[in-house]
């Protein structure tokens, strides 16, 4: 296991700048006033791909020697990170496969496409997922870059809340959505060196809070097939993350999926922007923990902005 | 008739900078690559009670002498100017009473007291409105701040743009969707003064093609009860901004309405923001109109977000 450290997160700072945005830092007097505290919203849904993780992903990939970037990149991933992934690699001109069951939605297969991408199609089984993506990497040579557990991504998530410090003069307390930790163990690893005083909490669905118990528990304990509005918050921690979590976490705080649904409208109604469930959580555990928030400086990650614009979740009866 | 000056302007600008946002302008690779033009977003969506009339109201509100601020401010708009003036004599601490119909829908009325203002309800008719409003204004004494037709109010919606110029550098174009005018009329004053070069079109729904139609006449013609699923762009010209239109603007272009729903989704699916449909008129008279606009810089302004999130027009079947 190979630990980044924040020197790897001031390269990696330097070398994705041209590739991602500095995103923007929004305020509102109506969250402030409905929390008591004072909120500074971080805006990865307007981010490079629409999420955080072109920050991890252009970072890998961006970091690849020459003879390695000719092989490209490949994961199974086909959420955010194979979007990502895809993004990033189109940009250095270079090859992302991303293995993805036949069974995705088209919408899914055409946004990595969109990114400049390549889709291999597996069954839609474990098995077969893993057998056609240990032939795409046998065939090609494509780099495994995985969604959260590398120290590459997580050093390229790291540098959001070095931008998010920046930008505000400093916090109390940064709270960031939690599935596999990838974000939450960026934030860790560059608070802990830059703003060691900042409580760092991680949010998590109720229904998905493998993370909470992991945690409370003092080692991994995985979900079985757990079931959330938050898609992306459904992975398990692994050894690199928990890394992070147990050593710089201050505590992780649940939310129920109404009360998510019902944060996500609220940040879409007042802060006018397009922001997926995962992002709705940090808000939703605010509002139900305000004791622990009120009258600090509070920085919360809005990781990212793909949502089905189709189906969303307050219109499901 | 009284004609607002570029001073007028500058006025306002002072006047309102404490009560309002100087708000973002976006851009995006994926719009240039689809239009072939370098587009700028003005984001009045993030604007105090979310859409660009928070400018011109507290211009009108803030401008009062203390004789007239304590008798407050009237009107019998129950969209974005009603809350818009709300919100500014609930910043200064004023009343403003908003003339209604019962029939209203309630997350209407909620919204003008959610800012502090006044629902005065009247029968869903127009003698009942008129004859209420005439009561409301004997009564209070209260002062009537036209929604668009009233030269405080263009003043203040023209330091949207003169924002706009400062931080895109300079356009050679900028497209504003037109309804009574209000917008494009201060696009006009302060363009004509700083950016005498830059174009200005204003972009209409072909379903209330009132201002087109006044433009190709010249003289104004009013609509019959326009349906569009613009529904802040269905009142007419009146002098005051006829003036400003007929003078200065290049062209009006027309959107269907299916361009207009289209362009919509676009713009929350790429910019990640939430834009109500009139925002989305001028991109879909850029898209059906690529000639006009190839290789220029152009801005657009994104009046407003303040939709039911309920009920997208998209969904509608």
């Amino acid at each position: 296991m190979i630990i980044p450290t924040y020197d790897d997160v001031l390269a990696a700072h330097a070398r994705i700048k041209p590739h991602v945005h500095q995103t923007p830092v929004l305020t509102s007097t109506f969250f402030n006033d409905l929390t008591g505290a004072e909120l500074f919203f971080k805006c990865e849904n307007f981010q490079k791909a629409g999420v955080f993780k072109a920050r991890g992903a252009s970072n890998a990939v961006f970091g690849l020697d020459d003879a390695q970037a000719a092989r490209g990149v490949a994961t199974h991933s086909s959420g955010n990170h194979g979007l990502s992934l895809s993004y990033a690699a189109g940009r250095r001109g270079i090859r992302a496969q991303v293995v993805m069951p036949r069974t995705a939605p088209e919408a899914k297969k055409a946004a990595v496409r969109g990114y400049g991408g390549e889709v291999v199609e597996c069954e839609p089984s474990t098995s077969s997922r893993e057998a056609v993506f240990a032939e795409v990497v046998a065939k090609s040579g494509a780099d495994f870059i995985h969604p959260y557990n590398d120290p590459r991504v997580i050093a390229g998530q790291a540098t959001c809340s070095r931008e998010l410090i920046e930008q505000t003069g400093g916090l109390d307390a940064v709270v960031a959505p939690i599935g596999g930790g990838g974000m939450v163990s960026g934030t860790c690893l560059t608070l802990s060196n830059i703003a060691p005083d900042t409580q760092i909490f991680a949010a998590e669905p109720k229904q998905a809070d493998d993370a909470y118990r992991s945690f409370k528990a003092g080692h991994i304990i995985a979900d079985d097939a757990p079931v959330t509005v938050a898609d992306g918050l459904k992975v398990p921690l692994k050894d690199l993350t928990w890394h992070f979590v147990s050593n710089h976490v201050t505590d992780i705080l649940l939310a129920e999926e109404q009360e998510i649904i019902d944060a996500m409208y609220l940040i879409w109604q007042r802060l006018k922007i397009v922001a997926e469930p995962s992002s709705a959580v940090p808000l939703a555990t605010i509002l139900k923990n305000k004791d622990i928030f009120a009258g600090k400086r509070v920085g919360i990650i809005i990781t990212g902005g793909n949502v089905d614009l189709g189906s969303l979740p307050w219109m499901k009866t």
